[in-house]
């Protein structure tokens, strides 16, 4: 095998998911998109999410609140096949990198941005590792409204993070609040922040359908590998 | 718009879903897959599944039934983002071709294959639109499992149709029981029963990952919309 292939090939990349579903956790397409890309590349995903409660569980059909109850990690099992493991149980050192996929989980279940804004508090296991890879200077990709948590991360531990939520102005205007800048992008683009190494892409923030996400998503993915 | 793009871009596609979650519903993986695909080709998916009750719930990280009751059709929606219509309203008339992807919930939920083998029984709704598909000489793709449930509906209705689920001497002797033929096929092929319209893919009944698995759904919906 060819050095050079061996070295992509070895890439270990977090996935750091959030349930399994738009309304109420990881947005299953940007999950399974980021997924594709990273394997594409030959690069190893390590699925892993809270073990927590789900802030909520929303029927996607009806899209009002079910009334159940769901645990993270087991909903978010669905999309990476039964492979994932408790965040807490992950340490920066073994991963090249990390993605956090969007969703409504990732502003509710990994912390509470969807009902604080920038005030919010975050899951402290996600904290950990996060602030861990900023610190480390390892690469982080955030995709959809992914990139308000990883704002609030960043913003509490010093890091002036420079990302990208499509151009909704509410969020941008948070994004801001929690000591971070926002710039405009386009679906299939990506904005990077080279000094901190973020990498994020608006998704399903803009949408309009998987292809044109998938352009993003395999955008970003292909950038955070080329940064590890 | 040219003609040709035009052409391209009306094509209906049905995508039949079983749920969320490769244990007791639509393969996540496989299904997304699809629907990138389509939307990468300009096709229209409309996504569909029964209004019927999940045949169980599986915990995706432990692997053992949950105890909970779910919804097959507000599951899926989920992988839909909500742009999901029960499959009992659903008419041939109104597609030009049907992807069923696959998954448990494909031989749990849309057939009892899972458990009575060749003499299972369908759902309704699910027999209704693919007898009809079948008899329209409409293309019909099916992903993973979901060839078992074609191979059931074809054969009660006279279609001795030849599909592939890889490489399974059980589910390929079922196939055959049921009025079928089996051809064995790689994950990132596809078999053709060019007489019926019919395209398959292995997807992970071989696995090994999304890349892989994505080559042969992708070539699987290049055929079927070029069959229309």
């Amino acid at each position: 095998m060819a050095p050079a292939l061996g070295c992509v090939m070895s890439k270990k990349v977090g996935v750091l998911l959030s349930g399994c579903g738009f309304m109420d956790g990881a947005e299953v397409h940007e999950s399974v998109l980021t997924l594709l890309a990273l394997d594409q590349k030959g690069a190893t995903a390590v699925c892993c999410a809270p073990d927590v409660d789900q802030a909520g569980v929303v029927d996607h059909l009806t899209k009002k609140p079910s009334g159940e109850k769901r645990n993270v990690l087991h909903e978010s099992a669905r999309i990476a096949r039964g492979a994932i493991r408790d965040v807490a149980a992950i340490r920066a050192a073994e991963l090249d990198a990390l993605i956090i996929p969007g969703g409504f989980g990732a502003a509710k279940n990994l912390c509470d941005f969807a009902t604080a804004g920038p005030e919010c508090r975050v899951h402290q296991g996600v904290e950990r590792l996060v602030a861990d890879m900023l610190a480390a200077k390892k690469p982080i990709g955030a995709i959809c409204i992914a990139p308000a948590l990883l704002a609030r991360i960043a913003g509490k531990h010093g890091v002036a993070a420079a990302v990208t939520i499509g151009n909704d102005p509410g969020t941008s205007a948070a994004i801001e609040k929690m000591g971070c800048t926002h710039e405009a992008c386009a679906v299939t683009e990506f904005a990077v922040d080279a000094k901190n190494k973020i990498v994020t892409t608006p998704a399903y923030m803009l949408g309009p359908g998987p292809a044109a996400v998938f352009e993003g998503i395999r955008k970003l993915v292909d950038r955070v590998l080329g940064m590890c």
